[in-house]
This record gives C-alpha cells, structure tokens and sequence, in this order.
C-alpha cells in the first residue's frame, strides 16, 4: 500500500463547529487517516493533515470540497492570510511506495473531478504544473479571491480544469504535488543578527543560492542568539548536510561557529539517513537495508 | 502493535525438508512474520528471523522447539559450528514498541515454557541472565554438546530453567534478550593491514576500547584494503558516529585517512538518525518528529 500525504488549507478557521465537521468527512472516509489539524481565527483557516492510499485520498478531498463549498462564502469571508478558495490549496506529498508522479496524476485527477462535480476552477501548481509562471503558490494566489474575477480573464490565468470564472462563492482552488517540507534552522553562537542574514542571503535560491532552500536570519531575542531560518522543499535534491556544512563555512569567515541546529516539525527518515550516510562516507548501502523498512516489506 | 524480533538457531542444516518443516510452524503461527532463513550444511545450522508481539513470538518458539526436538538428535549431529542443543540459541530482539526488559521477561517466560512443555534445560544470556559469567553465548557454550552432561554437573552450570542434566537428544538451550547487531566495517585508504589491526585494537572493547565494541583488522584482497571489521552489540551505548570518528583520529596517526564505511545487512534506522543528529549537532529531536513513526502512531 502507498502512502500519499494531503494538507488541505481551507478558509474557515472561525466556526469550531464548521471545522469539526471538516474534519469528520475526512476521517469517515474509508482508508484515509486524519493525523493531525488545527484553525487559525486570526488567519481565518484551518490545515488538515491525512494520510492514505491514492484513492482513498480523492475521495476525501471530493468529499472535503462538497463539505467546505457549501459552508463558505468568500464574499464575507475575512481573515489575514491571503486565499482565493473555500478549500485553498491541496497538495499532494510522496511518502512511502508512491512517487512524484503518483501525486502529479492524483493532483490533476482529483483537480478535474473538483472542477465537474462543483463547477470549480482549479489551478495546478508545483510538480502538478506545467507552466514556469504558475508553479509558485504565491504567484497563483495574488490578487486573493477580491482580484481574482479580473485575473481570470486574462489568457494567461485561464485554469487548468473548470470555468473559466470565479466560482460566485467558492472562488478558485489551487491543487498540486511537493515533495515534504522540512523546517529548519542553524542557531550561532552570537548576537549578531546580521551575521545569520548574510548567510541566510548566501545559502537560499532566491538570492543565488542552493535551489531548494528559502531562508531568512533572524533574533531569537529570548536566547540572544542569531538563527538561520529556513524552509527545504526538496531535501532529495538539496539536502540537510549540505545546507549545514555550507552555513558552518560561511559563519566561520565572521569568527562566529554553530551552536545547533533544529528540525520544526516532522522529517522523513530518509533526510536524516541521508546526512548519516554523508558524514560516515556509507558506501554500497540502500533503504532495503533499514531495518524497518525490511519488516514492513516495502 | 509492539515489534520484537527472534533469531532461533537450529541445529539442523543438511535436511532441507526438515528446514522446512520448521519453516512452516514458524509461518503457521498467527501474528508471526519470518522474515527469513537460511542454512549452511558446513556447519549443520540454520538460523530463521522472524517478528511479531510478545505472544505470538512466544508461541512460534515453543513451536519450533517441539518440531526440532522430535527431528534432532544430537548424538548423531555433525558439523563445524558449535552448538549444545537442538534449538540452539534464540534471542529476543527488541524493535519497535518494546523495550528490553520486554525482551527479558519474554526470554524468561518462553525459557520457562520450554523447560516444563519439553524437559530440555534452559540458560539465559545476555541481557536476560543476571550472572555475569553466563552472559556471554560463548562462555555457555563452551565445551558443546558433548560436554555438557560434565558441565552441568557443576553448581555454577545449574540451567535457570528445566532439570539439571542435559536432555538426551535435544541437549540444552540458550535464550535471551540482545540489542539488534550492526555489522559495520571501515575502510582505510592504505593496503598495509597492520593499521587496521591496530586501530582494531584500539577500538574494540576486549582490548580496551568502547564498550559494545568487537573489531578485528583485515586485509581485502581483492581490493587491496585495509579494513577494520566490527560488529555494533548496542549502538544506542556505543553509538556508531563515536566509533567513526575514532577510528577516523586513530587512522590519521598512521598518515592512513578513512576511505568509506559500510553496513552489512540490516541496521535500526534510530542507529542512523543518531548519526545524524551528532554531526548536524540537532538539539531538541524526538523520534516523535520522525514521520514514518508518526505516521504509524508509534
């Protein structure tokens, strides 16, 4: 059995009872397993965590659109995160036995039924897209629900399944695949905050650094520390290690070393393992050889 | 759903149909998964992995010790492994969800059960045995079968389980709990086996070095390497970063640098993640954050 991962982002994180039900369609369906989720009323949203098989998974998110569709209107919806949809993003993330295709061919499976069933129009971003200018979410995503009739009609926003309008309440939906996030971040041993953001300039992509990485320096003013901080969104091509010997190295040229480094949130054992294998020079050693992955077979 | 795994070694490697009879009880036992077995007709053994729960695994034990008691005999068994009994070592492994003393009581209480069901007398080892001089598989074995009747009759050699004689035909058995072995071998960017022989030394804990440590120095031939071989018997003690950097220091004192390392066979992905934690110097880590256990709720 794949593992395939979904986060749906919707808009509606003021309503308890609203989310509750949410929640509830996505965990009555049959194969799917809600992991985790929680609502922001400032941000007015709320972020699903489930797990489950390729199937499973579109009727999930089937089932969460009707739900979400009939609950929310964005024309008074309010809130400060920038939307454009009831149910505002679902990605789509390989785990375990699924590839980046499999979650290319469930994101535009589950974006056409979306778009026939509920007269939606879907956008397809990350993996799912094809085209360089829609890739990005923030790119897809500006101009917000308030901007987006007019975008619409431009050619070069006509989506990739449904009308070729707003829907009147509903709005947009932005689906796709990526790879997992990790979040993660390299403290210094100063205060200097301008030391982590030089080197935040120097190791993310934005600015000509490595591909996969996004990071900002920071103040961690309770500890009187300087952090590197940073989102890695493809840690197959960009991994851990790198990212961490190249910080180490640039701190050096300003006197100033590691003190630590931290991982927010969930990682694939398989970024760890990577760094592992890196730093103990592992040759001729493959997945099949972790212990856990031989007792569950796959 | 806890994970423990057993590796019973049976005296028996010439028969394959008596191979496979024991094959079948073990994959006829509900809950039990054999992950694997092999024989090697040289040394007239076989060794079977399997997994599962407690109970599950107990049941599997006692029923491989009944099918190998009725087809073993060891006044008539040959062959260059030492050995005292017809099943001749199990161990209780533990994996996911249980901890040692899991395994000890499960030692115990499956030793117990052999002892009474089938009248065979049972040593602990390992971790299971409370007595220094009889943890260690060698010390036990020492003098084998045919030595045995002479030995027993010894205060110090009382079995903790079953009569104070050997069974006639099945001998005794030694069962215990152990940390999951890591076979890992370094190799040196030098030809000349006297490094690696001392480095081996250094490292190795019957000489002086870390504690779970066993090592010798070899030469690979076909490669013409120096290698020091070890095998890992606790790496949550003795952690495999530790050893690497070592023998990485010890080398350098012979102008010898460390060309790569290697696992052979299976190794814990805990045993892994450590490492990496180590060099990326990862503060405030769980195994929580690990996302193949969060998605398995472990």
């Amino acid at each position: 059995m794949a593992i395939i991962e979904s986060i749906p982002n919707v808009s509606e994180g003021r309503r308890p009872d609203v989310v509750e039900r949410f929640a509830d369609v996505i965990r009555k369906t049959s194969g799917v397993r809600l992991l985790d989720y929680s609502s922001d009323a400032s941000h007015n949203r709320s972020v699903f965590t489930l797990v489950g098989d390729y199937e499973p998974l579109k009727l999930a998110t089937l089932a969460l659109f009707k739900e979400a569709a009939a609950a929310i209107d964005l024309r008074t919806h309010t809130g400060e995160h920038p939307r454009l949809g009831a149910v505002d993003v679902v990605p789509f993330v390989p785990i375990e036995g699924a590839t980046m295709e499999d979650c290319v061919r469930l994101a535009k499976d589950a974006g056409a039924a979306v778009a026939s069933q509920f007269g939606i129009p879907v956008f397809l971003y990350e993996e799912a897209s094809a085209n360089p200018l829609r890739k990005n979410l923030e790119d897809i995503r500006r101009g917000e629900f308030e901007g987006l009739a007019a975008k619409m009609s431009s050619k070069d926003w006509a989506p990739d399944f449904g009308p070729g309008q707003p829907h009147p309440s509903a709005g947009a939906s932005v689906i796709g695949a990526r790879m997992p996030l990790i979040a993660y971040n390299i403290n210094l041993n100063t205060d200097r905050v301008e030391v982590a953001k030089k080197i935040a300039a120097a190791i993310r992509h934005s600015s000509g650094g490595l591909r996969y990485v996004k990071a900002m320096g920071i103040k961690l003013e309770d500890r009187n520390l300087a952090q590197v901080s940073m989102n890695l969104t493809n840690y197959q091509k960009t991994p851990i290690f790198r990212i961490f010997e190249i910080v180490k190295r640039e701190a050096e040229r300003y006197g100033v070393s590691v003190l630590e480094s931290e991982i927010v949130g969930l990682v694939p054992s398989a970024a760890l393992i990577d760094a592992a294998g890196f730093y103990l020079q592992l040759e001729r050693f493959g997945s099949e050889q972790v212990l856990e992955n031989k007792l569950r077979g796959s």
